[in-house]
């Protein structure tokens, strides 16, 4: 048996499960940490509604009465090799991985269906083809950031940006915004403009790289960056996840601006596309890396490239994970969560 | 003095006007042929609106009851230089220029406003820095289409397609669609699927280049352009100006699938920006070209790389362009209209 948190009913209640048993080419992992995502925070607000929408485009009916264990941020260990395994790894060795499970050569993501368990829990299985090993001088903590620092790894690659000389609007300063700024602050991009109304998430934006952190009470993030990078075309990352923010960010940029959209927004968001077309503005959506920038990703932290460790807010055992996910409401007490599923902590005060 | 078909109030009338006086770099040009534009008709449906926009976002008011000459597809021969010209043209030569008439060096669009005439005129002043010589071996009418046809090229160039091998859907077959299937065919992209309710339009399409030309009330486009070319990324140019395609389009697309929004569409536009993040979908707004995009166009069509001949349906005087207006209205009976100022030449039954 193992201890895992399971989501039901937008509440998250530690259950005793059995302990998978890796299949043909899995592996069974130790789970060391595993971050918290917005996705599940979002995922645990909105179930039903994804599930259905999910359905009208193809995705399989889920019984979410059967329950959903989260995390896709993980760094495990290899506790058992399943059959046809190349078992190259050793038991023991620190590994992560991009969050799919291979089942018959078909990609499922894990941790965000009723289907494939996620690491809130002791253990968890993943596929042997897709795993990296974690290099010595990689701490847990980096490790489990990894995956969402190549999100934002791949949110800049899309963005164009570098190689263009542009300038950068980070709008909202939530574990994904933060993660842009450390990678454009790698990719030396010059003036950052981060925008939060959380004073202590744009104190994060500047010790990660950010040149001005603005509240959207106090400024014009847009206009700060024009004033700061003059004639330079800009690139806007909306990690948000509001509603509206997409919209606002048609009608004020200037001409020429790429907008990446890299916050889950729930609901219509509505834009004017005259002014698209006037001013010849691109939005890119943006959600996942491909493997090479997931292994990239792990790399530039090894090299000491990415700043990281100004991400992390707290570390806490599986039994805390359903207060995580209210105080993670307010903005101004946490960046990113890690669990440690072997750990009792609870959250700090 | 010399006549004009002059819009005011969303009616167009011939007036007589003063010639207009070439001031420091510029010449006069004796119009031969401009073409009426998409967004000919929609800035004589919303003169009003649109000129209340762009105050909104720094343009000088306008005073709409002067009365505004449009026309800015036009191939003219210099009839004058004025004063610090370099007159490396001589009088009588045919030119085309990129629709822009600079003052003190700030280039200001031609037949947009009131206060830079286009060219349903007999004459037009232009930019001499900014004139191409149109080769001998190019007609007139191939000439006026330069514009259009530069628009469709840099859209193309805009989806990264080619050198990326991609499907291609081409959803309403206006001119702009037109062009841009032409366009697409030149590069050599192969299964076109185009899209449009008038089965003349979707004749001109499958003439200038599309595999497929399908009626929105028979099938799907985007399915039909995915089973021609299974397992190809997709990009999607919307030249259909229509409300509420945008979203559709952004409901309906695969995964990855680029999304070019090349149709002026008035009003709001509402889409579901999970289904964009879940989707990885990009969108590009599109409006002008580079000014080596369009010297490009020319060479294309000097050199008979590019199909266009099917593009045109009537010539017609001055005096026709109101009810030319009113006709373009209705898709079944043209696409491409051009006005030629110093004919008296009526709407063909």
């Amino acid at each position: 048996m193992m201890r895992a948190a399971v989501l039901r009913d937008r509440r998250i209640a530690v259950e005793e499960r059995a302990r998978p048993e890796p299949g043909p080419g899995q592996v069974l992992l130790k789970i060391r940490l595993c971050g918290i995502c917005g996705s599940d925070l979002h995922l645990a607000k909105h179930a039903a509604e994804i599930a259905k929408l999910g359905e009208e485009f193809g995705a399989p009916p889920q019984d979410l009465s059967r329950g959903l264990i989260l995390g896709h941020e993980f760094i495990g260990e290899i506790a058992e090799f399943g059959p046809e395994t190349a078992r190259t790894l050793q038991i023991g060795d620190r590994v992560v991985s991009v969050p799919f499970l291979l089942e018959n050569g078909v990609p499922k993501p894990i941790g965000a269906s009723v289907d494939v368990a996620g690491a809130y829990a002791e253990y968890m299985l993943a596929s042997e083809a897709l795993l990296l090993k974690v290099p010595d001088e990689v701490p847990d903590e980096a490790a489990a950031l990894v995956e969402p620092l190549a999100i934002a790894w791949h949110a800049v690659a899309k963005s164009g940006l570098p190689p263009v000389d542009a300038a950068a609007v980070v709008l909202g300063c939530g574990p994904i915004g933060l993660a842009i700024v450390t990678v454009l602050k790698m990719h030396g991009v010059e003036g950052i403009v981060a925008s939060d109304f959380s004073p202590r998430r744009r104190e994060l934006a500047t010790t990660l790289g950010a040149a001005q952190a603005i509240s959207p009470k106090d400024g014009n993030a847009l206009a700060a960056a024009a004033a700061a990078s003059p004639g330079k075309p800009l690139v806007i990352y909306d990690c948000t996840g509001a509603q509206g923010v997409l919209g606002v960010a048609v009608r004020d940029a200037a001409a020429g601006t790429r907008i990446v959209v890299a916050g889950i927004a729930h609901g219509e968001e509505t834009i004017n596309p005259m002014l698209g077309i006037a001013k010849e503005l691109s939005i890119q959506f943006v959600v996942y890396y491909t493997p090479e920038e997931f292994a990239a990703t792990l790399q530039a932290v090894a090299d000491g490239r990415l700043q990281w460790r100004p991400l992390l807010s707290a570390t806490i055992g599986l039994n805390a994970v359903d207060d995580a996910f209210r105080l993670l409401e307010d903005p101004e007490r946490h960046a990113k969560i890690l669990i440690a599923p072997w750990s009792d902590a609870g959250l700090p005060a």
